[in-house]
């Protein structure tokens, strides 16, 4: 087995050459850009015996389109990580600062958080986009992605290293884990004294096995259970886009609307409407029985499951609640604290839904698909934080940082 | 045994009366002084019973002494109330907002927890302290504190509950949790879906115990192994200042010094002027060979061990380094993270220092003894985090609350 141990003091001394702000990172960022370019035969020969692999075992369609890598792909990656060169650097970043009454001047400074690791699944992108934005952030990584990817992994890891060399940097600033047991896993969540944050990236049991078994800090990436509640002065067509285009328009992200609450003095009218839309791709309603009564059989009676699920497909749960404080009590329920939205034109309702509604995002006659580093305006992200503790919401390069207060005095004394 | 689960549904339901920011939190925070006045009687008798059982059951006289309270400490807990009353309202602030380019504004604004745990020792003081900046925070909070204190805090929970009906507040945003066996603390640490974090305050070992084995988030407060490095250039007046101050002006807190370093080049000098200066305090020290040179055989050598320990105590362990990187590479391997500060004129070490020592504070000819919620102008405090997520160094109102992002818009999709 890998010794994980050797690695973590590996990441650690690395990441003192990151310890301050420094164009290096930049250039080390464009010259991977660069290498990725470089390397793309080999690291899409590696591509392509993973494939050929994945498909023998059995993987489904899906999955093999989340690993499979082509020229253009690449040359995603490769933009992705010249866009995190061109993001102003988060360290350093003078948080607050006052002088005090006897003179002492404290500031709160940005600082890396020194070394970050990340578990994910397979598929590929995420090893040069989450070791750029660590990188940024002025951290080391350990990346250990799926089995899957393995030898992908390896060339994009070898790819990256090189440029970190290139800029002057550690090559060990970005290290892969290259044995991808469970042992690893479970090795890297008990890497104590030298990861300073485990973050998880995937499906909901991956990040449930990282939350309940890390003995280092972790930072909990969401699974989303969105609302879109349709109040009962609801621009009609509006209600009908914004549903449309939270449920539809990429169903398999977190932040995809699952569900639907509709007033019950608008849903005679908002209900077929909505569904028209929906139709457009043939997505499926499950409804509560005054749904069905209002829409037809054509929608199927919707379980108490339903509520809680995320479907991640063209699936819909849909709800009529008597009154905008059901909604709320329903969405308290059985959200999963990522993303809700209210379509309304009432004012006091708009502001009650912000206030009473606890979830990472909260929308007023916006789509929840907005929850997004770059539609925040916060560059690229590592994930999409469903806990309140350290960062909540999308996660760019700040979130992956501490600070620390920097006394300067005259010989101050207390 | 206390069903622990119930008083975490009634905080939670308390807990939605405080997730606006209101003017109720401090009327009920000045409510509270007035009643812990007027209830000083009941307080300090059941106080008198807690302190012969304490007494009976062999407690030190230094732990006597803080389980201890007097009409004047009762006043000292009631002007920290209405100190917190006074800060400003951490709720509702907007950290940060931006309008996009299509039209979409969007603001990250401070809101509540929700409900916080504490887990404490034999303080009456904190029951009140802790409940303060909770409910400023905008949380309900269930504090847990040592069984030796239960008369006392039982009398002071009574008071705060009465001051909060008062404010027309649920009385349930404060509760002492009454059982204070293992059991309850265990069943705490499990209290997965009420307590959004739980942060234990006290010694060293309740500190290990909560972050090994909490399900629920925890902030840890830490134990200062906090140094003093004076460096070659040092004003030796300055640090003899100093290292007296950090060391000896509160041995028992934990932003006071344990450790000294001192440069070869002005150990000669510098170590008798600062041995005079601690001499005035009886601090016992632990030193290192060439220490013993210079201050001779009334310095006990310093063991491997007395480097990494906390003593809360007139002792200080003594080292001469060679450079200024041995001194970092010592504060690396041995210090807590809490707060360590230079003593220097070198303009060059200065800024090393600060950006090369990892801890909360880092200091530049100042005592480490300023690393204090009130001393950085955050007000009252919860304690001092020594963990990089979430929160790093001393922690107000404000490092107990989380953010959410709002979005307003007109019918924006994506």
């Amino acid at each position: 087995m890998t010794d994980l141990t050797e690695m973590g003091k590996r990441a650690k001394a690395a990441s003192k050459a990151l310890m301050a702000a420094s164009p290096k990172k930049d250039a080390a960022l464009c010259a991977a850009a660069k290498e990725l370019e470089r390397s793309s035969g080999e690291i899409l020969a590696a591509n392509r015996k993973d494939l050929a692999a994945a498909r023998e075992a059995g993987m489904r369609p899906a999955l093999l389109d989340r690993l499979a890598l082509s020229e253009a792909r690449i040359q995603g990656m490769a933009a992705g990580l010249r866009g995190v060169a061109a993001q102003p650097d988060p360290i350093g970043e003078v948080v607050s600062g006052i002088t005090r009454p006897n003179g002492l001047r404290i500031e709160k400074v940005r600082v890396p958080l020194g070394v970050i690791g990340i578990i994910y699944e397979a598929r590929p992108n995420v090893t040069s986009d989450a070791a750029a934005i660590c990188l940024k952030a002025g951290s080391a990584v350990l990346l250990r992605g799926g089995k899957e990817a393995l030898r992908t992994n390896t060339a994009i890891e070898a790819a990256l290293r090189r440029a970190l060399a290139e800029a002057g940097l550690p090559a060990d600033c970005v290290q892969l884990v290259h044995d991808t047991s469970h042992d690893s896993a479970r090795a890297m969540m008990n890497l104590t004294g030298y990861l300073d944050v485990l973050i998880p990236r995937g499906g909901k049991n991956l990040i449930q096995t990282v939350t309940q078994n890390a003995h280092v800090p972790v930072i909990k990436t969401g699974w989303g259970n969105c609302h879109v509640y349709v109040d009962a002065s609801a621009d009609i067509d509006m209600a009908a886009n914004i549903v449309f285009n939270a449920k539809a328009s990429r169903p398999s992200v977190c932040n995809a609307a699952e569900s639907l609450l509709v007033h019950r003095d608008i849903a005679e009218k908002a209900l077929p409407a909505i569904k028209k839309r929906l139709d457009e791709k043939q997505v499926e309603l499950r409804g509560c029985e005054r749904t069905r009564a209002i829409l037809g059989d054509c929608v199927a009676p919707a379980m108490e499951e339903d509520y809680g699920t995320e479907y991640l497909d063209y699936i819909m749960s849909v709800k009529v609640v008597d009154s905008f404080d059901e909604a709320i009590a329903h969405i308290a329920k059985y959200s999963s604290g990522h993303s809700e939205a209210i379509v309304t034109q009432n004012y006091a309702n708009a502001r009650r839904f912000v206030n009473e509604v606890d979830s990472a995002a909260v929308y007023v006659n916006a789509s929840t698909r907005f929850t997004d580093g770059g539609e925040f305006g916060l560059g690229a992200e590592i994930g999409i934080s469903t806990q309140k503790l350290h960062a909540r919401g999308p996660m760019g390069a700040a979130e992956l940082t501490t600070t620390k207060f920097i006394v300067t005095g005259d010989g101050q004394i207390r």
